[in-house]
C-alpha cells in the first residue's frame, strides 16, 4: 500500500504543523518535500533536511505524493487546493477555507469531480476547553443549557503581515473567528442557527476587523455569543456557560475554572446586602448551603487525532471528520457576521444542518 | 420657611427609604407620615413612632406635606403622582417612572401645568462603582474608549411577589435594569443613543423577563453592553471598560478592581504560547515590561445627596439632577430593549439628547 505522503505548500506548513506531528508516523506518512513562493524558504526546508520543490507545478505532478497541506495566505488556498485536486491530490487546507461560500462551492465541486478528500485543518476542534465545555453540555450537567459565552481575547491587535490585509483575508473573523465559530457550530448540534448579531471592531487597525463579537440565536432559544478582540489588557473567561442548575467557567489555556451547581433550588431566600448605593435582595450572593462547586472535568485530547481521522478516512476506515457542508455553515457564518457587522442589522441565517 | 415634610405612599417607603437617610436633617425636613392600601402597615408605622394616614386623600390633603415619595408597585406611579401634584405636591417616584412613553407624558404635563417638582429615585447615580468607572471615561484614563460592559448577575431569579407580575410592571428590565441603564446614558454623554439589540430572557420565570442583555451602539462608535441576569451561579466583573491604552475592571460589591495600561506600545512582539490544539501569538498575554497596573480610583459618594439635591431644588438653591428629559430617554430606550427582545432585530433609537 502506498504511503500517505505530504507537501506542503508553503514553508509554513512545514515548519509549524507537518513535522513535529508526524514524527510519530513514519511507516505510514513521508514528508515528501515543501514549495514556497519565497525562494528564502529553500533554506529553511534544507535545514530541516526536508526537499524544497522548485515550482508549484513540480510539487503537484510528483507522483508520490498523495496529500498536499495548503498553509498560504487565505485568499490562494482555493486556486492551489483546485489545481491540486485536479493533479489527483487529497487536499488538507488551512483555515478558513476560503473567503466566500461562491469560492468554497467551486473548491467543494471540484472535490466531487475528482473525487479527492477536500478538508480544512479544523484543529482547534481537539482543544480541550472546547471538548470539556461540550461533554458538559451533552451530558446535561448544568441541567438545560440556554447561554454560552466563548471569548478569546488578546492585546497585541491584528499582526502585522498579511493578516491585515483584506485583500489576503486578514482580519480577526477569519483568523481566531473561524475557530470559535466552528466550535460554536459543532457543540450546538442538531440546533438549527436562526439569528446572527455581529459587531465588528477597528481599533488598532482600519484595512481590515482586528476582532468581532456576535450573538447566535438558536431555534430552541440558546443564546451562544463568540468574541475575539485583539485591545484586552485585562481578559475575561474564555468560557462562560450557564445552565438552569449551574454555571461553568474556564478562565484561562491552564484550563482554570469550576462548575458551580444548586443544591437547594427552594432555599432561595436571602439576606440583603448592600450593593451601592441601595440593597439588593435579588443580587445577593449565595451561601454555600444551597450551591455545591465542583471542579472541570478536563477532556483530554491531542491534535494530531486531526491528521489520524485523514490517514484513516485515506484508507477507507473512517468517515472524514471535517466535511465539506460544516464548512458550508461556516463559510455563510462569517458572511453573516460580516453583513451583520456591517449593516448593524440581525441577519436571519437560513442553516444548512 | 417652610420644613420640607416628606409622605411616604407606601410602608416600604417609609421603612427602606426615608426615616435612616432623613435622621441628620431633622432641621429641615420631618416625616409627617405614611399611607399603604394594606392596613397591617399601619402597625409598622406605629412601631416606627410614625403617622399612618387612613387614606391617600387624607395623606394629600394634609397641608403641612411639601413633599410625597411614592414607593409601590410600578403599575400605580402615575395615577399618585399625578394625583399628589394635583393636590399641590412635590414628587419623587421610586424607579422605574412608569411603563412607558405615554405615560411619562402625561405627568410631565400634570408636573408643568402645576409647577411642582416632579422626579425620580435614581439612587444609584450616587453608586461608587459607577462614579469610578464615568470618572476614568471623562477624564480619558485609558484613551479613547470604545467599549464598556455593565452587567449585574444573580441567581435568585425574579422576586416572587408583584416584581414577576406583568401587570405590576415586574421583570428585572424595570427592576436593576433601569439602575444600569440611567447609568449607561448618564456616562456617555454627550452622545447619542443610535441603535439597540437585546435579548430577554425567561429561565425561572415565563410571566416577565428574569433579565436581559442589551448591545448600544452611540453615535461615535462606543459600543455599551449591559446585563441584568437572574441564573448565574458564578458572576462576571460588574464593570469592563475598554479604551485604547488600557482596561478597567470592577469585580464585586466590594469595589475589586484593577486598571491595566500599556506602558510600551512599540513592544507588541510575543513568544508564541501553547493555547489548546495550537499556538498563538496574537493572544499571548503581555509581559510586565509593557504593562502597568493601578489600582482603582475609587469615588466615594453619599446616597443622600440625591435627597440634598432634592431640597436645595426645593429651596431655589441649585437645579434638580434627575430631569424630565432625561427619565423621557430612559423610558424611551426600555420601550426599544422590549422591541428589540420581542422581534429579535434592531431597533434604531431617535435620541434626545
Amino acid at each position: 500500500m502506498k504511503k500517505y505522503v505530504f507537501a506542503g505548500a508553503s514553508g509554513r506548513a512545514l515548519s509549524m504543523y507537518c513535522k513535529p506531528m508526524l514524527a510519530d508516523y513514519a511507516d505510514t506518512t513521508k514528508i515528501c518535500g515543501v514549495y514556497d513562493i519565497n525562494p528564502d524558504k529553500a533554506k529553511v526546508a534544507e535545514e530541516k533536511g526536508i526537499h524544497f520543490f522548485n515550482s508549484r507545478e513540480e510539487l503537484l505532478s510528483d507522483e508520490r505524493i498523495d496529500l498536499v497541506t495548503i498553509a498560504t495566505p487565505n485568499d490562494v488556498h482555493k486556486e492551489i487546493a483546485i489545481d491540486a485536486m485536479r493533479h489527483g491530490k487529497n487536499v488538507i487546507s488551512e483555515k478558513p477555507v476560503t473567503l466566500s461560500t461562491a469560492d468554497l462551492e467551486e473548491m467543494i465541486a471540484c472535490a466531487e469531480e475528482t473525487g479527492k478528500l477536500f478538508t480544512v485543518h479544523q484543529n482547534r476542534r481537539w482543544d480541550e476547553d472546547y471538548l470539556t465545555m461540550k461533554k458538559l453540555i451533552d451530558e446535561n450537567t448544568l441541567g438545560n443549557v440556554f447561554r454560552i459565552e466563548s471569548r478569546v481575547q488578546g492585546s497585541r491587535g491584528v499582526p502585522g503581515d498579511w493578516r491585515n490585509q483584506p485583500q489576503h483575508g486578514g482580519g480577526m473573523v477569519y483568523d481566531w473567528g473561524i475557530h470559535l465559530l466552528d466550535q460554536a457550530l459543532m457543540m450546538t448540534l442538531p440546533r438549527k442557527l436562526k439569528t446572527v448579531y455581529a459587531e465588528l471592531t477597528n481599533v488598532t487597525n482600519e484595512n481590515c476587523d482586528d476582532g468581532f463579537r456576535t450573538t447566535l440565536i438558536f431555534d430552541d432559544g440558546l443564546s451562544f455569543y463568540v468574541e475575539v478582540t485583539t485591545s484586552n489588557f485585562i481578559e475575561l473567561p474564555l468560557w462562560y456557560v450557564l445552565g438552569e442548575n449551574g454555571t461553568a467557567v474556564v478562565n484561562d489555556w491552564q484550563w482554570n475554572g469550576k462548575i458551580v451547581k444548586v443544591s437547594d433550588w427552594e432555599n432561595r431566600d436571602a439576606v440583603p446586602i448592600v450593593a451601592g448605593a441601595g440593597i439588593t435582595k435579588t443580587m445577593a450572593p449565595r451561601t454555600d448551603d444551597t450551591i455545591q462547586t465542583y471542579p472541570l472535568d478536563i477532556q483530554k485530547a491531542e491534535w494530531i487525532e486531526y491528521y489520524k481521522n485523514v490517514f484513516a478516512y485515506l484508507k477507507g476506515e473512517e468517515n472524514i471528520i471535517v466535511t465539506h457542508n460544516q464548512q458550508r455553515r461556516l463559510m455563510r457564518l462569517v458572511e453573516a457576521i460580516f453583513e451583520s457587522g456591517r449593516t448593524n442589522k440581525v441577519v436571519e441565517f437560513e442553516d444548512i444542518v
